[in-house]
């Protein structure tokens, strides 16, 4: 695809006819003014589609948005962070509910056109007391320029906001593809406590929007970890309005390739922001498999390593430990030969044919000090091959994740429990 | 099995016919006195069995020492810290060799009753120059009252060695079953950087032995994990001289069926006290699965919360997080259903039916701050059950292993990569 993307400002509302708004309930903490609750809207009818967490174990907001893009398409979201309403029962469920229902009341549309999202701890029931009371605010003051805010209410443990926007021209029409995203903890292949909103103008047919989206889903949020962990909550919205006139892309069609990797382009900007901005983070790592006997041989080897503490601990120290990634190869449950492994760090040999290779230490550790490097697993059985964004484990992150306790003293004082 | 056992001291040699050395070759370290070489020997002709690595990636003593088994019984073992002899191709294998031979030459046995075990760092050639001139001494010195000096020399990260044996009557003869072992790193199920040597003096039929190993280690040592990573080198041997003098346990008969419950009883004291002497561990927590739609269910899902970063980080931090518990158990693969699972701290409901308990958090909070406490996982969806012996990530544990780089700049030093 050689159309190329101009880069533009605006975010999730950067697209022709969104708008949007967020505003601060305290959700997480009372005395708090940190935006914590955003809405997104189109102000014109929508194509939506979305790709979920494969968890087991799912929060209220995904299982309600969940059916109601199955049953008619979606014009708004909206999100909360702070509280990710998993484990709640019937109470989160009608919490999501009563979110959805006002929201479309608010707007005047129909409940089943409003998607909900949430993310935050797990068990404790949403401060509706916090919320419901913010509604009318956040709904009055929608506007276009607001897609940095909603970028921002949506973080957590995220050092900063992360969004992105493009346009490109196909046939003589402009189209627009922009973003807001959140990461942090739980991040992992088949998603996490993620969130990532995106809308375009562009006219897509609902066949090829889910396609699209599905695919992009495979090769960007699906390739990135951060601490092995699944959550509760993943979500990826896309919604479509078809402000930009386009004539429809059609599944099969020219268009809808061009847009399909237009999608892509913008979810692994976002993907790989967020590892970027990983919990306690100092490296990022592209972790590349190749000459695997099939993909999903390469794929098993590039999650092991990816996730092995080991080996994550040791980027963090800047050791360009290969005897750790080779052990972890090694349990990945894939058809490997020790005998003829290779492992470079950015294309210099660090091991040869499962051996240590003749490259100077040092000069392999100058590679670990870069904040971002690549390390190529070399298989040499057949022609799979597979990637992922990877990030390091550092004695910071576990601090840093090692208590909530006190958000459970906070919920206690709200009574929640009671 | 209702046979008291005695706990007796000795550990490796404590069975009658074993004796063994341990000296200090400077393997890791010239500068440092500290065992790093020992040899257990049997003075009369054994039976062995062991269980290995399922690691793809196996050093050069563990491929030595199972062909060896596989041709004649072994009644020698060579074993050294601070070098894993992992991922060294043929001068690795021909290191092993030289070091059974040379071991088996000055004994006045076959190099094939020899076993080698190594452990500690992949991928530098064992600095042979400092153990072969160790050898002579090695075997000189060899005596009964070794054991707990062959113990310390295994020990790498550990911070004490590991020790236990016993005796028992069975039909008016004494049993003596003795071990040691070490772990600290790696340790994960399907076993680890670990190393475990076990000896009795049981008169113990080959198929009741391996029955006896393969059955105790799924029990034991196959249901530790500290960090989820598992090494190259694990080994786990049993030596059995027969000079109790007992009539021989043949597979299937009720002498067998009682050894085998001994050894198991030696293997899970080890194995248990691995985990407690983890890589800067602080907690030891017994995840216990119950209610799976089965077995392999049960398992899927006590692995996923024993290797789960935010999970063992919420350990360390004394937080009664059932949040990432749940989360955990939701992505394990198993067929579970968020709203019949129960979560209990020491019996203590902290969840039920997928919700916050009733019991207040402070409660919780005091047992998390024991040492060791049990963590009940009821599934509600069957009779399948497991459970795993599992402790806490701490800061301490990623600081501890960010490097290995100094180990590397020693290996220079000595001109192995000429």
């Amino acid at each position: 695809m050689d159309i190329p993307y101009s880069r533009i400002k605006g975010g999730v509302c950067a697209a022709k006819g969104f708008v949007g708004n967020a505003v601060s309930c305290g959700i997480k903490n009372p005395d708090s003014d940190r935006l914590d609750l955003a809405l997104v809207y189109s102000e014109a009818p929508c194509q939506a589609a979305g790709a979920f967490t494969q968890n087991r174990v799912k929060a209220a907001p995904v299982r309600m948005t969940q059916s109601h893009l199955r049953a008619n398409p979606v014009r708004a979201i909206i999100t909360n962070s702070g509280n990710a309403n998993a484990c709640t029962g019937i109470t989160g469920l009608s919490d999501a509910r009563i979110m959805a229902r006002t929201t479309g009341k608010l707007l005047g549309i129909r409940q089943r056109e409003v998607a909900v999202g949430s993310t935050g701890v797990i068990g404790i029931p949403l401060p509706m007391m916090r919320i419901e009371p913010k509604l009318e605010e956040l709904v009055a003051g929608i506007a276009r320029n607001k897609g940095n805010d909603i970028a921002k209410s949506i973080i957590t443990s995220d050092t900063h906001e992360k969004e992105f926007a493009i346009s490109f021209e196909f046939e003589g029409q402009r189209i627009r593809i922009g973003g807001c995203a959140k990461g942090a903890g739980m991040i992992n292949p088949n998603m996490a406590t993620m969130l990532c909103y995106i809308t375009t103008d562009a006219n897509v047919a609902k066949a090829c929007l889910d396609r699209a989206v599905q695919d992009a889903v495979q090769n960007t949020f699906n390739r990135i970890t951060i601490d092995g962990d699944t959550s509760t909550n993943d979500t990826v919205l896309v919604l479509a309005n078809g402000e930009a006139g386009n004539k429809t892309f059609k599944r099969g069609g020219k268009g809808c390739q061009i847009f399909s990797h237009a999608l892509q382009f913008v979810m692994n900007k976002l993907a790989k922001a967020i590892v970027r901005d990983g919990e306690r983070v100092t490296k990022f790592v592209t972790v590349e498999v190749k000459g695997a006997a099939s993909k999903s041989d390469a794929k098993k080897v590039a999650e092991a390593v990816a996730n092995s503490s080991l080996v994550k601990a040791s980027w963090n120290g800047e050791d360009p430990n290969w005897g750790r990634i080779i052990h972890a190869v090694g349990y990945s449950g894939a058809n490997v030969r020790e005998e003829v492994i290779d492992i470079l760090f950015n294309k210099k040999q660090a091991c040869t044919g499962g051996l240590q290779a003749k490259t100077n230490p040092e000069v392999l550790r100058n590679i670990v000090r870069n904040r971002e490097f690549t390390i190529t697993i070399e298989l040499n059985r057949g022609k799979g091959d597979y990637h992922i964004y990877a990030a390091d484990l550092s004695p910071e992150y576990v601090d840093f994740n090692r208590s909530e306790y006190a958000y459970w003293k906070q919920a206690q004082k709200d009574g929640i429990f009671e």
